[in-house]
């Protein structure tokens, strides 16, 4: 028998989070998410801005060390020999860039939920402060963490599909379509926390994000036209916008919450001189890939034509369908190995790849593009 | 033994075609659809401008009177005892108008390719004409036939999704990806023959209209961002449109022949304030239904949950695919009942529906908004 | 202009119809079948047993010469000059040998339904009065005309998937989930009409004959567990059974009229040493291919990857939908071409493919297999 | 801030695992599987048969006490204060027993990779010893932990569909297409280490076992024709099995380890007097339900028309997909529940369902039954 595992030589990365109390939803993801590859352990939280629940939140998920606020937890943690050496921001919109300042200025790492910011300022700050600190950022567009949009990504890199013509990208849902006054809801449309967008913000910004992450294209221009159909709601619920991107090539963006039949049908379709690519996240172990005047074809994860940017993030074999959390946990994977290279002062392999500060940045200009085109009778409004 | 059928005893609506000759794609389309229902019985042609191979291609169909051109057809036939009542013309469209002409001013019905015309002018008068003629104009807007885009249109105007808010069409082709230079291809990308709409005019006009014959609706403007992605290429082939309906309701239509992996993939999907209708033309037989907050329900052709509006236009029972050419022989089936009814003196059947004379300016008033909108750069244009 | 086509100058065959009065379902299917593409002309029925009916079904039919019963009719049509060329047998299963025998006895080819007949006796017989014939005989399995079947036929045929190992074929429909009483459902549930075997018959049949003829296999013996679930039903509505072919492969079949939630989704699926073949009825455009070890590729009617086999066998380009009577008519055009060869004293085409007698009495065998085996608790029996 | 969780505080329960070192990997799918939400913490292993692979793995995974084989394990970490409350078994199937064995008598609850044994008799000995034993026996049978499998064990139990009359189950990949030597395969195909079925042990028993979770119906009796298709292969790696349920249903089932383009195909489909249910693990947060003559449905994971049942096991709102991984962490969490109430000396709660270690003897009497029957050229074999 051989004993005694200290927790350091386990090699988990010791975490905090900020957010994600007792009622909220995408807390609860990122705890799963850090916890499948056992590479993370939570050990702190500040979960709440209500100090009592933020008390209450943390005892409950049996953290070691629970705080009464974030910047309470930054201060203590940077001073602890064992303190946590990365913090997920969970919070609404409008507090990511005051609590990530607190922990980058420290050097402690940033692992933080989409988007950016609420306020185009405010993710300016954030860039600056990400980038001068003596630590990483890491963005949760966690759908860039599914193996097959990875694929995606490495066929287009490859020039499978040729020089890209048509993107057409879309994320309907339908929980929006009435009124809701409950806690996921009620932050969602308000724009003091979640920024002008509504339906841009929340979900828009994930589907600019992969059309962008998958053709390696920058949008330069876009034209919006957004509706807030849900009488009373202050954001947009629905959003139709013409993209134009370097070298070329057009796109459709549709992001909608009051589109009933709809889940979270986040939608991708890339189309080039040679080829057609097609991804669904709500069957995201498959990638349709159509050379020119062949047959279609079926890509499937860890599958037959899957290649390695694909399979270094996947757990089980094909038709063992790995889903939303999975591909969620792949941009923790990325965070720890960049953490880990971090933590011996080199860099990553180069196969690692995460959302960076710079593309939150693009997200909240997507959405500050929109809300000021829709203002403007769907005029085009430049990006950057 | 009952013997003695007389071929006017039969019903069957004598018929005469302009255009489809030997190498053309849509003539042979009309042909089986005016036959499949034994409705009709084609017993004269000028199937080419060419007047020999017209000749050739009437006699290689059997035909008991050939012409050389339609209006020596249209002029003979009118003064024929049993000359033709109804006339389809497939002709490349800037010879739609000047054809129907002859036929209409001389008591002829017409049934007429889609889009109505090359041109907005054309298309101005080819309205006048048919509505001032003796005689019936039917466009062949085909995709209105098929029997689940029925219910679909019966179901919106019942109320069960709701006032609409959002249309996405989409009418995606891959056939021209690359340059093409056989003859359906030729003329459809030659702005002399075609129009000045490419995609816009040969499958965007199906989109649009199919979208407004579902939901009711008229588009009061449009923004389109047009490109003709093949090099060398005359007309656009892929096209971009934001929609803005009467009533409020928004919308995004595609129409593109550069998508490879897509080969006919029109595709309808309309929300409401209570729910969401999803059909697709490659699966035609079927279509989607989810009252909001219930779980989507697949109604099928003659199945359970269709309506007679769908089962009129049903041959077989559900499980027994219908398709295009069915779809397509409807609109003639509404075309006989129309021209029975004319025969009598009397209206058709309140269920009879086809697309007419204006919906075909629509489509050419769309195409015409679609080329003014993108040469300015994607402003808005009014339709009307 | 060219007048004067005379019939004969169109070549069309002459047709007459036993069966498909007013109120039966097949026969329609059999006349737009015939119809679709102009090789037939239908002019002459006994179109049922009651000779009132018979006379006023083809008379609303428009038929030229209306008979009370198929005996007369096919007594006074071999004598005409222009007498019917060929007939459709269209009746329920009981009376296709006594119908077919007098046809084929004097030189009228058949084109007759599935199953061949009610008993094995009468199928024996039927062999040898088709065999012994100076006409034709075409059993309308007509699921052999789909060309995505023809495509997946001669892909085996090619080797594309190996020495064949597993055959799953099944057929499954709801229509008799509960008692009907129906026209329809009445015959087929009476083994007087229908035969010894219900599902196996009206629709195992279809699969054993699909199976056979795309795998070129012949089954050597079945084990069948039978049941009829709704009570008071005569024959099986259900139908488990095991196969064995000749060369190894194992196959299973079942059939099933009540399955709630198939209409007539029959499906097949081939796997061999090489890859994988999978075909649905109720989505017939398309032919799923897995080479081992690839990735699944998607063969569409008329597209990419699909060959000559299952193009001459298409009308209108890929992603414009055929079906059921699509399928139909292509066994109609094999006809066609098989009797228009006959006129002349050759052979057809070698692409030319139909299901025949022996096909027929392959499918009446089966049933009786069925209904031995599983009245010996599903022992083994062999096949011929 | 409030410090000092201890490990008991966390209630996680100590974990150990036999089997599942480096190159294993259904092991890695349980630790994965026991960690997603945060109720295990694996802490000691032996984790292979050989002491130096064993040691070395589970340093790897920086186990707290590691251990050279599972004997040593089980006495050792009975005695300790904080050892292991649970243990894992993910061996290959013939050392389930052995090592279950050890565990139980000692009261330590095991959790059982499947199939239960690679014998009849180890079968029946295990259910002695863990029906004798103070400690709970868990089998992961992880299919039944899919919450849309829930969902139709509910909606059967409802009486949704009435009672129920066929039941088909298929279960085909094609991973052993081919003669495989990896290690995966290699244990799989020996008869020594697997048990007599290949496929029907593997995967047939994961068919059987959900076809019987979800009807709640036990099969009398079965008739098999089981084929080793692979040159050389000791065990099947086809089956087709015809099942007699009791109260009448009948079923079939099929399990194929040949069958190019399956990766993973479990597939379930019930039908009973008054609709139908058709699940399939690939697409597993989906399930279909056809009330007889309406449309039909789909139901989705934690959407409209979903219970208790399935949501409680339920992450993620609909249309974030959950896959495989959930599914198996949901039988470690129902195993969760079963162990702290046992603690707490209670019953958990009736909505806590995992399969046991008779459903373990009932798919080890599967298989029997299966070789048994094929050895008699499939005649009917009992299930006790």
């Amino acid at each position: 028998m051989v004993t005694g595992r200290s927790e350091e030589a386990s090699g988990r990365i010791r975490l905090g989070m900020v957010g994600g109390g007792n009622d909220a939803f995408i807390g609860g993801v990122h705890r799963i998410a850090a916890r499948l590859d056992d590479k993370f352990e939570l050990v702190a939280g500040a979960l709440s801005s209500t100090p009592e629940k933020s008390i209450e939140s943390g005892q409950a998920l049996g953290l070691e060390r629970v705080y009464e606020d974030f910047k309470q937890m930054a201060i203590r943690e940077a001073r602890l020999k064992s303190g946590i050496e990365a913090v997920s921001i969970v919070t609404p919109n409008h507090v990511h860039y005051a609590a990530a300042r607190e922990f980058l200025k420290r050097g402690i790492h940033v692992i933080c939920d989409k988007p950016l910011t609420s306020t185009l300022a405010d993710a300016k700050k954030l860039v600056k402060a990400a980038e001068s600190a003596n630590a990483l950022f890491i963005l949760t567009h966690n759908y860039t963490g599914y193996p097959m949009v990875r694929q995606a990504r490495e066929m287009v890199a490859n020039g499978d599909i040729g020089k890209i013509r048509v993107v057409q990208v879309e994320y309907p849902q339908d929980w929006l379509t009435e009124q809701q006054d409950f806690k996921q809801a009620e932050w969602r449309t308000d724009p003091e926390r979640s920024g002008a967008g509504g339906s841009t913000g929340d979900i828009g910004t994930h589907a600019y994000n992969l059309a962008c992450f998958v053709t390696g294209l920058k949008a330069e221009s876009l034209a919006a036209d957004l509706q807030a159909f849900v009488p009373g709601r202050k954001v947009d619920d629905n959003a139709h916008v013409l993209l134009r991107f370097e070298g070329g090539a057009r796109g459709m963006l549709w992001s909608s919450q009051v589109a009933p039949g709809n889940e979270n049908a986040l939608r991708l379709r890339v189309y080039g001189e040679k080829g057609g690519l097609e991804w669904s996240q709500e069957d995201p172990n498959y990638l349709w890939f159509t050379p020119y005047n062949e047959p279609k074809r079926l890509i499937t994860r860890n599958g037959a034509g899957a290649g390695d940017p694909a399979n270094r993030l996947s757990r089980v074999p094909p038709g063992h369908p790995e889903g939303y959390l999975e591909g969620f946990a792949n941009i923790y994977g990325e965070a720890a190995e960049a953490i880990q290279a971090f933590r011996n002062g080199t860099s990553p392999d180069a196969s690692v790849v995460y959302p960076t500060v710079r593309d939150g940045l693009n997200g909240v200009k997507f959405v500050a593009a929109c809300v000021q085109s829709s203002s403007k009778n769907a005029a085009w409004v430049k990006l950057e």
